[in-house]
């Protein structure tokens, strides 16, 4: 669906084929553990059992004694920790947090936290050797909840750590930093004048609202084999959505330049957010530096679940205030986000995003970063909205009811638009809330009845909205230009959606070409210029951008040639839709003119290096159906629409998967998925078979609707695509489940057994 | 030794480590047999064992029916060839020749040449399957010399070739262009009056002078693996001087798009000229993509001596004429030099650079490219020039005999310079010959006295002047400057001699940061532009404007960001040995510029692509001592001095080694390297214990005197260095071995056998 008159686009819109679907398919693509080099060291860490602990000592000498250990470290042999603060490309952290959530230095802070590492020639052998590592534990009462953390008396996990900004209502009687806690950082947005607002509004709702954590559930485990050479160079093998952001940190780590460290991006099996850090990198490339041979690491499923950061667990306080007629008026939302046991949960994200649908003029948002004794909780497609917006979307279908509105209608009245100021302060530009959300009443799923179940099942329809902001920061593209017509492109965006193809696309578009002439590869970090992470749906956009001024670049050159050839001036010449021509009626084709390259001075090479801050932020909008069993509490999804403004669909496949794929994860956060812990802290639920992903057999085929609002700040219109469509399914599923059940679940999931007890309640 | 005030330089002319020196010594560094990829195929070659034979039929049912063979081509199954004149990098060929040397079609024109490919499971069932190839020859007699070849009656090796611009004087009795031969081409000089400067002339002198072929020995053996995808994209290993060439050549040959084939060169273990050309590369290719499999071909010693192309044997007719103050006023060759089974000798580059040593204003240079039943030549170090320098030095050495002038001042006396006409027309620029001519006279060698040997053998000392036109060609480089102050460098140059150590040391120079801030790497095909071979010693020069033009590409963007920072204009920020200034005495260091760049636009690349087309032609003079045995013609060099106008030493270390490597090369096509041929044709010595290349033991530690004439088309005043070495040492050497002995060593190489047989007849 397209809002406005779209311009026609040659190569854009269009669906090739995959430039990495031959590779996946046949199995010959290689990521991270494909890696095999001679004299390949296999490392382990060996994982605290205990949720928060004071390691009192740890003795690696029988480890060391096993024969074929090469090496056993624990945190004292990683290069000195400061607290200088960091951006290491994924986020900016102080540095000593960076280390001690690599190896763990005086506490273990979360069950599965590495304590120690081996390397020994066979990865049986380094499996044994754990065994012979001794650790002695001084184990402390863990603090698993954002309500323990924040409780008088919690115990604390950080020595010293005390919020600068603290708030009298979470830690009552005390004043601003003055005694140690848990809340690592506060945040608070106010615009307008929340209090008058209230005051204004004929109805206030209020609601609190919680979500369990819940992991990215990428396919292919973490891993990462470094190898370190006695010149004082390192390079890493790793299936990264950062491989600059693992430059960063082990540069930083072993202390050596960047341009000493090669990381080479393999193929990925998913991220989602999760492989933005290093987990593996920095102690591999320790034990590489000290054995002097490369040392492999990977992990396996349960170490993915118990030492890798899924999103936070959430708690959320939220109140809106309305007239009559409608209109929302005031909003207010306390946010307190597990931070896992490192600071730097998504809290702030989720308090910029979750009133963001809506033009709201008066709000007030704190948000709260809590440490808890869990992983350190990492980013998850589009990283704390979800959360936030289930209270929000949760509290407008109240409204919608007590004001026997249609809910659709009811969010369209209060739209946000061009100029809408956000909870964060921020101005929206150009944007599609209104598009989508009339896109989602004139759906046919939304037009449809919903029925009776046959099964006798309670069957109920929710909606919600969703925003993300979507990201900008630095990109880089190098193309080359070969004299018969084709083009080689890289770039330093690992392809985990599609991005290969879409740049590859934006570049045929922009040089007037065929896409099948221009060949996209992700390179290593020596060989692109410095590119930010494959996250915050930022590829399509920044680096798409990149490809398009390496073009234009391209294209400079090849009219400053024809000049040069026609002997008339650059001027004159001018370059379009693939076809160079001069004042005389002139021509070449770029095929012809790439020909006479290497006559005429040499081949051309464009090149790009870009830093766009106007992404184009983006909404969706979902309906879905949902079909209750009364007796198991077990939700089905019926029938599932997701409409999204994509500013433009480079790549239309691609965009529908993304959505779909976002849909299927929200799906999990909202029925099934979550971390389950004993009282010590242990998760109890460390494999997929407990820890419950959704599959194809649990969601129907889910329904995308594109409206296409093109962003102006791109050459093409692109928003980002990938995070947007995981923000509303919690509350659309909630609000289908209320619609179903008269149940409202504000606790997330919504898995049987908890809908059950309500159900048996009721 | 410098002959005029040097620049002050920071890194040119330092010696740091080498980039590649750890990876080297500590078996580390990957050649093309290293390449190891699952479900991997090991290609063989079926090749000749006759010199000359039609091939009646090849049936290669008993070899594909052998378990573990997957398949086995013949020249029926390489994609069409055509008569179209392609340029494949290294060379510019009819494209059909290039797909009968990778194998055979309807003749097999030397012992060795390939006629059948079969790959297998395993290398020794692809070895077993070669015996159950069965081929039906009808045997021809071979061409084995160019004097066989160009006899009336001889044999034709290629059915219609006709030589258009036919020389009376070899073929008797014939027109131009009439009848079937064995003359590829024939290529003529003249410049003043020679029949006029002859008539003049007080002395004149003339000679015959042969030499035989010789191997480049490189260490590593020919090596090639490919690996088809079935999206029609080809990735190829390979260890080879030009990864652009075998690129194009198997882009061609399966007539796919450049952009889809993925050169990755491998690190080199030498090539001198030998590993520009690709042998197996087009077979792997082949057999890739017939079996759907990776393919990995490695050439035994045996494979590379008769199925690789040695440097032409050669026959030339010289003479010189002389005023009797030693002037030499006039001159004349006739070069006939073999060029194996396929046209493409380097007779043309010999007659272009035997006399260009000297100002000679009356010359005429007939030159024959002559096909003979052996391997086709290729490349070999200054290919062509050490053949012709040897007749005219010799010459010039009898001259100075019978003038009883000093050698080196008779040279001196007609020494090139700035403004002298070569034999083929080009007016030199600004040369070193005079400089390298005095240095030499002025050398502790030349001073020295050659004394009386201890052990009775005959003592000599002998003098030669070489020359070579050095080349320029494409390159291309992208360098990417990190936020640390740190660089990494990209170049297509194969690192063969020092390139990527003299790369970087020019980028630092010009970016006036220290050496080991950059980080220089070879890439492969797709992740730069179009670089042409190494090789013509072009790179330090080339491939050097290349990084000096990329870093001035950063130079100007940096002092770009560094006027937005200050908020100045671009025009009055300047930017001198790494201190960014601006109007108002604003400074940045490189580094602190570099720290400021991720937050003020982004990092910055910069790249070039340059077409350069005055490198600086290059002079050595050699002075050797030799002891010859009477008893066995064994000749020892006792001492050799190579003086070389290296224009500028970017890394001397690097340079020595060339010099040296140089002179080792040329001592052996002087004293013991030579093709030893059957009567049927067959190679008698096709190993290296027979062919008897020059080892540590056989020679003296080689003195270096670097003489420095920079070559003002380049920014540091680079020269070509690695290929004027090889030429004089042959005709110094014979130089010597007469001054010992009195025999005029006219055929080389002088090995004990010939110069025994000589001493005897004495």
């Amino acid at each position: 669906m397209t809002t406005e008159t779209k311009p026609a686009y040659n190569v854009v819109g269009s669906r090739p084929l995959r430039p990495d679907g031959v590779d996946k398919v046949t199995g010959r693509a290689r990521y991270g553990a494909d890696i095999n080099l001679p004299d390949m060291l296999y490392g382990r860490l060996l994982r605290s059992p205990h949720a928060h602990a004071r390691i009192v000592s740890i003795d690696t000498s029988r480890a060391k004694a096993l024969d074929g250990v090469k090496c056993v470290i624990t945190h004292e042999d990683l290069p000195g920790a400061t607290d200088e603060i960091v951006d290491l490309g994924e986020s900016v952290s102080p540095y000593k947090w960076v280390l001690q959530n690599v190896l763990a230095s005086d506490k273990a802070l979360y069950q599965g936290h590495a304590v120690a590492a081996v390397c020994a020639t066979d990865p049986h052998i380094a499996e044994d050797a754990l065994g012979l590592i001794d650790v002695e534990y001084d184990v402390l009462p863990p603090v698993l909840s954002v309500h323990d953390a924040m409780a008088e008396g919690a115990p604390i996990l950080h020595d010293g750590m005390k919020t600068v900004e603290m708030v009298a209502r979470f830690v009552p009687g005390e004043g601003r930093g003055e005694r140690e806690t848990n809340i690592a950082s506060q945040l608070e947005f106010e615009h307008g004048d929340p209090a008058a607002g209230f005051e204004e509004a004929d109805i206030v709702l209020e609601g609190e609202f919680e979500t369990a954590a819940a992991h990215q559930g990428y396919i292919e485990p973490q891993n990462g084999t470094a190898h370190w050479n006695s010149d004082g160079t390192l390079t890493v093998w790793v299936s990264t959505q950062g491989p600059f952001a693992v430059r960063a940190t082990v540069s930083k780590m072993l202390d050596i330049p960047l341009a000493n460290v090669k990381v080479i991006p393999m193929e990925i099996g998913g991220g989602f957010g999760g492989k933005l850090p290093a987990y593996m990198e920095p102690t591999a490339a320790v034990m590489s530096r000290l054995t002097g041979r490369p040392v492999k690491m990977y992990m396996n499923r349960e170490e993915v679940l118990i030492g890798t950061g899924p999103t936070s667990a959430t708690y959320v306080r939220c109140k809106i205030g309305a007239k009559n007629d409608g209109t929302i008026i005031a909003a207010e939302a306390t946010l307190a986000y597990e931070a896992g046991a490192f600071p730097g949960s998504p809290v702030g994200a989720g308090a910029t995003c979750m009133f963001s649908s809506y033009d709201i003029p008066n709000i007030y948002v704190d948000a709260l970063d809590v440490v808890t004794n869990k992983p350190k909780c990492q980013a998850y497609r589009a990283p704390g909205s979800p959360q936030g917006t289930f209270a929000v979307e949760s509290l407008i279908d109240q409204l919608a009811e007590r004001l026997e509105r249609d809910p659709m209608e009811l969010r369209a009245q209060n739209s946000a638009h061009e100029g809408t100021r956000r909870a964060d302060g921020v101005v929206l530009p150009k944007i599609g809330a209104e598009e989508t959300m009339q896109a989602a009443i004139d759906s046919p799923h939304y037009r449809s009845e919903i029925g009776i179940d046959e099964d006798g099942r309670l069957l109920g329809r929710g909606v919600s909205m969703g925003f993300w902001t979507n990201a900008g920061m630095e990109s880089a593209a190098y193309a080359s230009v070969n004299e018969d017509g084709t083009v080689n492109l890289s770039v330093g965006s690992v392809d985990i959606g599609g991005q290969r193809a879409g740049l590859a696309m934006q570049f045929a578009e922009t040089m007037g070409i065929e896409y099948d002439l221009v060949r996209p590869q992700v390179v290593d970090t020596d060989s692109i210029g410095f590119t930010h992470v494959t996250g915050g749906s930022r590829v399509a956009y920044a680096t798409g951008i990149a490809v398009h001024e390496a073009a234009l670049d391209v294209r400079e050159q090849m009219e400053a040639r024809a000049a040069m050839i026609w002997d008339v001036d650059a001027g004159a010449v001018s370059y379009e839709n693939g076809i160079i021509s001069g004042p005389d009626g002139q021509q070449f084709t770029f095929k012809e003119l790439c020909g006479r390259m290497p006559g005429t001075g040499g081949q051309i090479q464009g090149q790009a290096d870009v830093l766009p801050t106007q992404p184009g932020p983006a909404y969706g909008c979902h309906i879905v159906d949902v079909a209750v069993d009364r007796d198991t509490g077990k939700v089905d999804i019926l029938r599932y629409s997701a409409v999204q403004d994509v500013g433009t669909a480079i790549h239309p496949s691609y965009v529908e998967g993304q959505v779909q794929g976002g849909v299927a994860q929200g799906a999990g956060m909202a029925l099934t998925e979550e971390y389950v812990y004993s009282p010590e802290g242990r998760m109890t639920n460390a494999s997929l078979l407990d820890y419950r992903m959704p599959t194809s057999l649990d969601l129907p085929e889910i329904e995308t609707i594109l409206v296409e609002v093109p962003n102006p700040s791109h050459p093409y219109g692109v928003r980002g695509v990938g995070e947007v469509p995981i923000v509303p399914p919690l509350a659309a599923i909630a609000n289908a489940i209320y619609d179903a059940t008269g149940i409202r679940m504000n606790s997330l999931p919504a898995s049987p057994t908890k809908l059950l007890d309500r159900l048996l309640d009721d």
